[in-house]
């Protein structure tokens, strides 16, 4: 059943400001990061907290056309997205699909932290931008 | 490390009708419920939905008056919170405070599916409602 989720892989957090919010996750909640990286074509930087074994990934905008500053200007900051790991992206897409969900992703590509990744259609997750993920490097940390 | 959290317990995930969402996470995200409570106090229904060691917590209104659904009426269906395990939750929130945080709970209360709870400030968590929780009965499942 490589379609079915086996963790949350992450939570994605659309913040202003990692630098302000950043204190509030380690020193507050306890979480440590464990990776950092730009994703180009979102248009964003990312922190991923470990807790574990899933990630608080927060996610700055590096630019007022990114997606995230879109989402923080119509919504507030707060969770963006839940990713769940599943073995096999196409595969959760494809069932998804047959049962009836809309998918922003028809076919994977690629995501932060080497990850292979598709979207679910929020419209058909009442109101929870849903994300499959798979793992398609070596972790590096 | 008591106050540490040590992995996602659950996701709080706020809709109208668990009747017209469940079906989303059951068969198109492929998800297993576990269990299913009225938690008085916060007047809404919960189903927990199993992924990994984490939940998925469908949480419907049984009231006007309910928090979710005033939650609902301004920002809409989606993640309402995120929820840490930790070994000591007391622990968890003084820890929280001393690092500068805003509580809800100065202590723990009785939550959902058999759990102790407490909320931090969502004002002092930028805009993510996090809420630390630890196990005091057995899995029933």
């Amino acid at each position: 059943m490589s379609h079915v989720p086996y963790k949350i892989d992450h939570l994605g957090v659309a913040v202003q400001s990692i630098e302000e919010t950043l204190p509030t996750y380690t020193n507050g909640i306890g979480l440590k990061v464990i990776h950092e990286e730009i994703i180009e074509d979102q248009m964003v930087r990312a922190i991923f907290l470990q807790v574990g074994d899933s990630c608080v990934e927060l996610l700055e905008p590096t630019s007022p056309e990114s997606p995230i500053a879109k989402y923080i200007e119509k919504k507030g900051q707060g969770i963006h997205h839940i990713a769940y790991a599943v073995q096999d992206v196409q595969a959760a897409l494809d069932h998804a699909k047959a049962q009836g969900l809309r998918l922003i992703d028809e076919q994977p590509r690629r995501g932060g932290h080497g990850k292979l990744i598709g979207f679910v259609h929020p419209k058909d997750t009442h109101g929870v931008l849903t994300e499959f993920c798979q793992s398609i490097e070596e972790e590096e940390e």
